[in-house]
């Protein structure tokens, strides 16, 4: 028999979760007490996020570590699209009494693989019973004296440019879904994201005055940018082209076009930006111009939805 | 049919329960980014706590209001036992799909008025779908230049004394679990604590060099002081007694002595903390003395163990 979190019990458990975590520079205190101390050189940016299983992510087809890693992962990008430095994250963790203490051992491994790409500590958590496994986490980051990078901000006659993944995630959950376990880009891209740590910062200190990370799909996160700054943003489809792996999985799901990945797919928490056209900096795509006019995305020039054989609001997002 | 979630969607949700939020002098920036950024004048305090439906709440006993206003003391709870002023708080809710938003805007009016008595803003959350209703609540306190006020730090010779209520929630949990609903005081109790705002900075200012907040139980949570101080904490049971309601109850459950509910109810979440003997600020109990040894907890110079007819550590706590 497996041992369970019943086996152990809570509070060793959560003893062995909290051994010998990495020391950071701006942590205080770590956990152990009724709350972690950090220290901040500026404003404080917090968000949180949450995981639920069969919502957000299956045993079937993400390990514990993908689980973990993902969790650090989607939440830190919020942080990196405020331009801010993540520091630290204090996860909850509630799990049924029967869970493996070998799955939460795994969960915890990639959550501190993360932290560490992130370059944030682990600094708290709270572990407690549910019958689903929900993984919620909170982080938090440092403006180091910059000014946050909002949503509103993207001005006429700026370009619009990304860093990181686009459309990869939804590839790999739309191969899944159908049974298969390649590419093994795409799937991996599924399990956990791979944000392009620290060009939040790289964003905010070229001055781009609007940025967003890609969690929910292209076209309707820049919705967001557009109602919020007051401003037309139009994507331009030349500017970018699916790549080989995307191009094989539309082909073997009928032929759908796989612009579609890259305008509909969320999850890879890309990080989005407007900036002066003469602003951008080296490792970010230029996609598209923001323009005066009513608040909306345009995609070569016209209104965009989703279409073909796939559901982008299915129950397994 | 009661409006649901699903039919109003997720976007709309979270619009209607972050319009009009209140002001706080530290909130430079409130819901509706990828993260709301605070400004602290001090080292920062955080810390998370998650409530299960059927674990740490039953909607047979407790409102949605209940529940809003009890995620937010027993987070802020925490904060406080460090010494901090409490100020942003974010709350990730997940809760089915078929959940009514009836429900969700009472749980909402609880937590908006938790926060004003706690002296905090709620700056962000998440909303998502799981089988249970799970709250996770992750507040943000500032130090504004003192210490934080740890578990360790209990020196022998200082005074044991604690400010806010002890043993009420259980009291009301164990009527509750009997089918009745009086005494009011100890249900109201068990539904949300009252937890002694402000007075865990006046604790630090009075000197305080260890202090916990009460959430597992009087005797359990000071042997996490007595261990990590490395002292032993001697409680005089003659320097506390139980109220009116709690003999009742005691009485009603078969003639159980009514000190158990202090010794041993948690939920309460009172500060306790050790202090010079003079310096014990007002509005505090002494209940006992820090004294050098092996780091245990004695009550009345002995160890101390619940006894009886109830289970402290059943389903519904």
């Amino acid at each position: 028999m497996a041992e369970t979190i019943s086996d152990v019990g809570e509070h060793p458990m959560i003893r062995r979760l909290t051994a010998g975590l990495a020391a950071h520079p701006q942590v205080v205190l770590g956990p152990g007490d009724d709350g972690a101390v950090l220290r901040f050189k500026g404003d404080v940016v917090v968000s949180t996020d949450t995981m639920v299983e069969d919502v957000h992510f299956k045993r079937a087809w993400s390990s514990a570590h993908d689980i973990g890693r993902k969790a650090v992962a989607s939440a830190v990008a919020d942080l990196e699209a405020m331009g801010a430095r993540p520091v630290g994250i204090v996860i909850a963790l509630n799990v049924s009494a029967t869970e493996t203490t070998q799955w939460i051992d795994g969960l915890q491994q990639g959550v501190l693989c993360e932290c560490e790409r992130a370059g944030c500590a682990l600094v708290g958590g709270d572990l407690s019973r549910s019958q689903q496994a929900v993984i919620t986490g909170t982080v938090l980051g440092d403006l180091e004296g910059r000014a946050p990078v909002r949503r509103a901000g993207a001005l006429p006659g700026q370009s619009i440019a990304y860093c990181g993944n686009l459309g990869m995630a939804e590839a790999g959950l739309a191969v899944l879904r159908r049974g298969f376990s390649s590419p093994a880009a795409v799937v991996r891209a599924h399990r956990f994201p791979d944000p392009p740590y620290r060009q939040g910062i790289v964003a905010a200190e070229a001055g781009a005055t609007a940025m967003i990370d890609i969690s929910d799909g292209l076209v309707a996160d820049l919705r967001h940018v557009a109602q919020a700054s007051g401003v037309r943003l139009e994507l331009d489809t030349a500017r970018f082209s699916a790549n080989e792996h995307q191009q094989r999985v539309a082909a073997a799901l009928g032929g759908i076009d796989p612009a579609q990945f890259i305008l509909a797919g969320g999850d890879d928490h890309a990080l989005v930006a407007t900036f002066a056209a003469d602003r951008v900096p080296d490792g970010w795509q230029v996609i598209g111009e923001v323009s005066e006019g009513e608040a909306c995305v345009l995609v070569d020039g016209a209104e965009w939805a989703p279409t073909g054989g796939w559901d982008h609001f299915s129950d397994s997002r």
